[in-house]
């Protein structure tokens, strides 16, 4: 049977509205009283895994879940080994550079040598620094990233920014985009390849619905 | 100004009942509308910096926080520069390996060698079996360890057990304990050799409330 691995948090709910569309209904997880983490849906076609978002490629990866839905922000984070099949369009959002409204600091480049930036995005915080050939210390964070410039930890952070409104709360200011990220359908390679539980249709019917990647 | 780091979630009242004993007051953070993450304690001696657990040995690492309260579990798995200073005996949970209760296994020598286990706690899980010569490959997850097993994707788990009801509920057994876990405080290491603060001070009367490390 297909298994589809799903987000908890904000992408949820529009997830589970794009499967209801191709005609899988999850939206028993979407229930104030659930608490499972495992659900067939109505029509008994497809199981859903409700799962942490990071955890969503690797469900996928190791073909526990054949399809899963997950912002690009992960993907570029983690690189798991899944193969990104379309782009739904929702949860648009941005990985971002920003820094204290009040400091002198207008682009990453104005940065110090050798200052610090916070990050739940390491990687891709790393990455993009060393693609500036500005040496950098990257603080790994696990929330409220924010708090590194407020507390003078770090200069700069590097974040997800949708509608702008923390950075705001906390005098912050974005001065970069790194990239724009939306919700991506991932599939487990092999099973994608040879459409195993008729993969195929669902893929193509939720990709009607949006943007296939690279045409978006 | 001394700065304490206190974690969010399961530690966070009995930190600030610790605290309260010696004179810090921090009960501000308990406050159900509360969305402060710094905090000046009543008495104006000392800042309080609510952060996640993972972050709190971050901010004493980089000497943002001169002290801080953390699980030891997150002390052994992120090895960071940090100086634990005195066992505060509350949070009592361990780190174990669990199989599923239908499962042959009842040692981790029983597992299937290059099987699966799922965990949070990378670090820990991979040094354990490492230490006992058996090939397994370690799958990180961020959330519902449990699913691991029940999905099939891994033999077996290593997470943090309190009172066993989420195991029980997902019909997963204990099959051996890694290490105990308790609240530690620590502090930052040059901070607290040259005494910043009082430091000294607070830790001694925090110690003598509780056990100091390896007298326990």
């Amino acid at each position: 049977m297909l298994t589809i691995a799903l987000p908890k948090g904000a992408l949820l709910k529009d997830s589970i509205r794009s499967l209801k569309a191709v005609g899988l209904d999850f939206s028993g997880f979407l229930d104030s009283n659930n608490r499972q983490l495992q659900m067939l849906d109505e029509s008994g076609r497809a199981r859903g895994l409700l799962v942490r978002a990071l955890d969503v490629p690797v469900y996928v990866e190791y073909g526990q879940a054949q399809l899963g839905i997950v912002g690009y922000d992960v993907l570029r984070e983690k690189h798991p080994n899944v193969a990104q099949v379309a782009d739904l369009g929702f949860g648009g959002c941005r990985l971002s550079v920003a820094v204290k409204a009040s400091s002198p600091y207008r682009s990453p480049l104005d940065l110090p040598i050798h200052g610090r930036v916070a990050s739940k995005f390491v990687t891709c915080a790393r990455d993009y620094f060393r693609s500036l050939d500005l040496p950098v210390e990257i603080v790994p964070l696990y929330g409220s990233v924010e708090l590194g410039p407020i507390t003078g930890m770090s200069e700069a952070i590097v974040d997800l920014v949708s509608t702008g409104r923390t950075l705001k709360e906390n005098g912050l200011i974005e001065i970069e985009v790194l990239f724009e990220s939306t919700a991506r359908l991932v599939a487990h390679p092999l099973s994608y390849r040879l459409n195993h539980d008729g993969l195929e249709e669902i893929v193509d019917r939720l990709r009607s619905r949006c943007n296939p990647v690279g045409v978006s």
